[in-house]
């Protein structure tokens, strides 16, 4: 196991009616800017009881973040929490709204071009942050307890990602129940996220770190069961519960402490969004399964791994259990309703592989993966075999 | 799945050479009231490298907390603290150190009786808590992340635990190096008492929380797999960083949220240590399997569920399998030196057994356990089970 600091000072206030609890997490006399996307909020009942409870507190709402929240959205949120002076960014949706959130508590005090986070991943933020509160309606990225962001420029079709310890939400507010009336596609695309999340902290040169693999298998099984369960009833309370819970473990430090990581599916995802709008979780099932098989060598001894804990899958050769085990990932995704072919979504696959790799190669993300061995040639490699 | 509200604050710094954190973590102008035990810090290195990285910070030193920690002992700790108005108290050492630092810090600015702290379970706790640091020399109790402390008092042969969200140490440095030198009876008693802490949490009447009950069963089965490798091999660090690991997850409070707790083992363990000075971790180990056969209808699913998942025995009618997981429950803490019956410890279990019931009757206890249905005459029955 390799040496790390584990901090997740995130408080969760988890189940029905937990919204209340955010008359008790902000001050009495906090300014809120309220960071809201579309609107199903107000269809769902969320906003209701978020300003039920807000109750005489100075608030401002933004509305409008959308999914891959746009960096020249936030920058007009940012604006007004300047010109109202808001010492508080209440975010109230789902992982796009909590990343903006993230952006904007983060630059409201920043000098100079707030594009500079983005770029040096986080290590330009020098001022003071805004205390972040989250009402999280989507379970998907675990932005609700961690320090991450993802942010897209459409402008320049960037897209690109910063953490930072100060943007950890100090509570967060999950209710299953406010994500009943979810479309199924976004669940669906939430928990494919979320696997892969837990694949890209998994799926490495083994690091003997066995509460971390047996976490990660855990997220995994749990997400294997409930999703079926919570797609064909969007009701079930504890199969909701489970997913929403699952989805934060996926990704709030506990299954990267001490292991090393890969995230090589996510920077090649990010692009096909930039490039051809594909939604982020679907980005991911296009991607995993081809580059479960170029890296097959490398990870075999993972791979075997997940094969037989996650998968149950414990018969025949090895090679023929590492097909399976990747096979099985890409049965999981279609039995959402993700598909995971680039022709499934009318992307030619030789022009936007070569198209990937020259982003890559021309912003120096020449060996990218957990060993740094995914060179564009083979980040090309990849893409042409997801055709 | 029960509503819960999830919130561990303590910054982990795991590995070689993480002592050397303690000088960032500490204000520059902190008093130190530095807690120790009886002195093996000295032995193996930890006390200089604790003493280095404080540098010049004004540091008292108290020592000789003793294992079940003793409520005068501490008194005396808080009356330097108080003389020398330390306001951070870094505690050197196992789970009795730091579960006595936890009493200190919040008895140094108390009012009245500091016993009321122990008597209410913490709700006495109204002044400033002082802000603990930890570094961890022995894994077993969680203490170092989490907010539980559990205090002796000779005078009395009374053992209270109390809990206070502001007592979780700030920070807690695990260098599971500092871990080599520990005599073999307190690793296994340590393995022993993290099991049984994760049965506590999981043992129940099910409430469908699928990642707790997982996570449970990931910390049960590392800790069956490293005892045996850690015991062998004191030396091995993975080996030694895994149990380090395991054991913080096992009471840090991620098993707990959102699903019932027994903790009947516990409160009759307690008496035993009380009664006749036994290890903690062995009165667990002479509680649980009787407890376990005693209490098997109520806990019919989980304990088939238990078999299944941590044993892997999948054969054979319920009954059998259930008497086979408590069979191998038992044979764990045999396996790494721990004595499961009453008569390994010289102990009368009649007597014992009535003494114990008379005592838990004579403070209100009356009806432990997950489902408040463990009586007196139960305990009594458990503990002649366990002759």
């Amino acid at each position: 196991m390799e040496n790390f600091t584990y901090h997740n000072p995130t408080r969760i206030h988890f189940g029905r009616g937990q919204i209340a609890k955010i008359n008790r997490e902000l001050p009495a006399n906090a300014r809120v800017l309220l960071l809201a996307g579309g609107g199903s909020i107000k269809a769902n009942g969320v906003y209701e009881q978020v300003k039920k409870n807000l109750g005489a507190r100075v608030t401002h709402e933004f509305w409008g973040v959308e999914a891959n929240p746009d960096f020249d959205t936030l920058m007009r949120a940012v604006e007004l929490a300047r010109k109202e002076t808001c010492d508080w960014v209440l975010a109230v949706g789902g992982g796009s709204v909590l990343d903006g959130a993230k952006l904007v508590a983060a630059a409201v005090h920043h000098e100079g071009d707030a594009w500079q986070i983005l770029v040096t991943h986080g290590a330009a933020i020098k001022g003071p942050v805004l205390p972040i509160g989250a009402v999280l309606t989507l379970p998907a990225t675990g932005s609700e307890a961690n320090g991450n962001s993802v942010i897209s420029r459409r402008a320049t079709k960037e897209k690109l990602a910063f953490y930072h310890p100060q943007v950890f939400p100090k509570f967060s507010v999950l209710d299953p129940e406010t994500t009943f009336s979810l479309p199924e596609r976004q669940v669906a695309n939430g928990i494919g996220d979320a696997f892969c999340h837990v694949i890209e902290q998994y799926l490495t040169f083994p690091a003997d770190g066995q509460i971390q693999d047996r976490f990660a298998e855990s997220v995994m099984r749990v997400l294997i069961d409930v999703a079926p369960r919570t797609m064909a009833n969007p009701r079930d309370y504890d199969a909701r519960a489970n997913l929403v819970w699952a989805a934060t473990w996926a990704l709030n430090g506990s299954l990267s402490a001490g292991v090393p990581g890969d995230w090589a599916t996510h920077t090649i995802g990010h692009e096909l969004t930039a490039l051809h709008g594909i939604d982020h979780a679907r980005t991911l099932a296009i991607v995993l399964p081809s580059l479960m098989q170029v890296q097959r060598e490398g990870k075999r001894a993972k791979l075997l791994q997940y094969a037989e804990r996650v998968w149950d899958i414990k018969s025949g050769g090895e090679d023929a259990r590492i097909d399976a085990a990747i096979e099985k990932t890409r049965a999981f995704y279609e039995s959402i309703g993700i598909k995971t072919r680039l022709q499934d979504y009318q992307v030619d696959a030789g022009k936007t592989a070569a198209e990937v790799a020259r982003r890559l190669e021309a912003r120096g993300e020449t060996a990218i993966g957990e060993r740094e061995d995914i060179t564009p040639a083979k980040v090309e490699e990849i893409l042409k075999l997801a055709a």
